[in-house]
């Protein structure tokens, strides 16, 4: 893989400091950040300059349904029962498997335009959607979804072997155990997913307290609230996302955050269905790991993490005061603390011996001007229109706003929801 | 002025409905909207092929101060008098009249980039912001500014001069009576701006109960809410444009919806300086004109209207269930009903004898597909970059995303700010 020389780079140094730098990638690092690169270091290097350009972390997003793209408009501006019952589920009982392929490529086009080298995943399907990600050359956590009440016992078995044997996992591909939530799978399966994932040394990926009807059944069915059967079944810990995160009693918060488990909150998502505004300054001063994912485009209506980030910021500030949640920290929520609940240890930022996943953003485009302060511009004041070019992995996954097959995506993504459509 | 003829776009014919129109443009309205376009009528009409475009209003922003461009980014996360106090008003007070000019070029490129042609402005030197609008070819009403601490009897008595002169404006230009509020202008003041106003035929903008303090303070000098104590000055009326509204209690906002007035709110400036969340799905339930604007770019931090328009769908569905303001009708808050709050009448739709503004929407870009709902994916998905051209008052000021000496503005303003902050 040839190396690549971003020349002249703004980059945050630290907290609201920036500076300008060489920025050498190869072998899908950051290989050398300085502020001349050594000769010997770039050699061979295809070299980019970046002296309009400030380079920032690309996005991670912790929790999406990647092929509901093709639902996107197809009901909004209604109860969550009626928009599942008479619009979602019968529009999904229809979609095959190549249906989801195309789905998955809107979906990962749509993601790469707005600056995301990741997402976590929970759908049918995982194959194709494993597969796409191997075509677009962004990462994923794919969940394999357990959600007792639609599979057979069969099917239940087959997700554990295909998770065993790893099926699918690539440099830019893993699994995630992915059990839907506590109204959708029973306590048995829940602990059995729990102890399957800390034998096997997986993350799991999973719904919690989204919506008030979710604890009033919970409590009703088990006695406690959802927080509390995930701590009975096991599953509190480390090695949990745990995607919403909106109804959290000061006890949940507290077990919660004791176990090191992550919260992915997915602002546009919950407000837009009206399940609640996520506690955002409640879980930053309990210390809980945050963490920020768009939910999926049937309820957002996007995949645009730029969005979910600069919601958080301004809820948390209506939520806390002014200074809840400064720039710095909302880009981290949307970066570095996405990558960390999957387990990507070394990514979500623009350092020596990190995965060289990272930005180009447009220091001329107007949003981003005068240029007092990079990073709250590019929480506050900027939009996807900013973002010239997208390097995952080391490698240009968009380049001058354009990806390799866009037109293509965007013409076989219409015909295919016109015909399951009408 | 040559006839424009939109050829075959997608339009919203009705709420949820759209079909293919000719729209065909002249004299700065849409002439003719047809199946298909008679020759007579687009008769010498440069013909725009809008096959992948769809054809939707064009937003209107009902508070700003555009020349705050040059402090974007220059403070956040802080709280409101720090804010004030240390960072921006020492700021302004360096600003000239030729830096007006350079932060007023650079705001109404951010506008016309994201699709605004019209904004009621409040700030100093209004006679730049006036040359400036005239240059770039969008619509304004600048607000003639009362801050009664701030200024010397002397210019107050040329604000009203200016005004009865109607200096400045023009076809695309019109004067507001702008008091700035109720803790910046003495309530007889308050009621010469009321009587000159109505007498004069002028609408009235101001900013009005934006924060706690606003109203502890009022309460405290008036012995009344400030809806109460504009009621008393007699500027409570159909002509009013209120910025903010945030706290309203059940009187204030039955004496404010009895009046007919407008109450623009800006969910976004709200949410990050901490002053509260506008009490959207109220106003609605109360039957209350409601607009939208962006406040200015240093407590936004962006002049784009589409953020205010999704954010206000989505804050008035989590405080009145997931059927509160539909796409369609966020849409209009940020179209005819800033425009009406203005007195702009015949403007904000996509109608035969209308100011012909709109913009061309790229129906090919991801976050438009698929075609389920335009209006839904318009409100929900979309963002700037899918905004392919601009045009108002019958003329294009931007086309292929590209507006007419825009990176002479960026350079300009970026070395301006410079200047000014070091």
């Amino acid at each position: 893989m040839k190396k690549i020389l971003l020349k002249s780079a703004l980059v945050e140094t630290e907290c609201d400091k920036t500076s300008r730098k060489d920025i050498v990638i190869g072998d899908g690092r950051f290989l050398k950040i300085a502020d001349a690169a050594a000769p010997a270091d770039a050699d061979g290097a295809e070299i980019v300059d970046c002296s309009h350009f400030a380079v920032l972390p690309a996005f991670y997003n912790g929790h999406t349904h990647a092929a509901m793209t093709l639902l996107r408009g197809y009901a909004d501006d209604m109860p969550l029962q009626k928009w599942l019952q008479e619009y979602i589920w019968p529009f999904e009982a229809k979609l095959t498997g190549d249906d989801i392929d195309v789905a998955c490529r809107l979906a990962l086009l749509e993601m790469i335009k707005s600056g995301t080298v990741f997402f976590a995943d929970m759908y049918w399907h995982r194959e194709r959607t494993i597969k796409v990600v191997g075509e677009m050359g962004i990462r994923a956590a794919v969940g394999v979804t357990f959600a007792e009440s639609l599979m057979s016992p069969e099917a239940i078995e087959g997700n554990f072997k295909f998770l065993a044997a790893h099926t699918g996992e690539s440099e830019r591909v893993r699994l995630a155990v992915a059990p839907h939530s506590v109204y959708t799978v029973g306590e048995t399966l829940l602990k059995r997913c729990a102890d399957f994932a800390r034998s096997e040394n997986f993350m799991v990926h999973t719904h919690l307290s989204e919506t008030k009807k979710e604890l009033e059944d919970c409590e009703r069915q088990y006695g406690c609230s959802p927080v509390r059967l995930l701590e009975r079944a096991g599953m509190l810990g480390s090695n949990l996302a745990a995607a919403h995160c909106v109804h959290l009693s000061d006890d949940d918060m507290k077990a919660f955050v004791d176990s090191g488990a992550t919260a992915v909150l997915n602002p546009n998502s919950n407000l837009k269905l009206a399940s609640g505004i996520p506690p955002i300054d409640r879980l930053l001063r309990a210390g809980a790991n945050v963490a920020l994912g768009t939910d999926g485009d049937s309820s957002n209506n996007n995949l645009d993490m730029h969005e979910e980030m600069k919601l958080a910021a301004l809820l948390a500030k209506v939520q806390g005061g002014a200074e809840t949640l400064p720039a710095h920290d909302a880009l981290r929520m949307a970066t570095v603390n996405s990558a960390r609940a999957y387990g990507l240890m070394d990514a979500g930022e623009i350092k020596e011996g990190y995965l060289a996943d990272c930005l180009l953003v447009d220091l001329k485009n107007e949003r981003m001007v005068p240029g007092h302060n990079l990073v709250s511009n590019w929480v506050y004041a900027a939009d996807s229109s900013c973002i010239d070019s997208v390097i995952c992995n080391g490698k240009f996954v968009m380049r001058g706003r354009h990806v390799d097959g866009e037109e293509e995506i965007v013409r076989e993504a219409e015909a295919c929801a016109k015909r399951l459509a009408y």
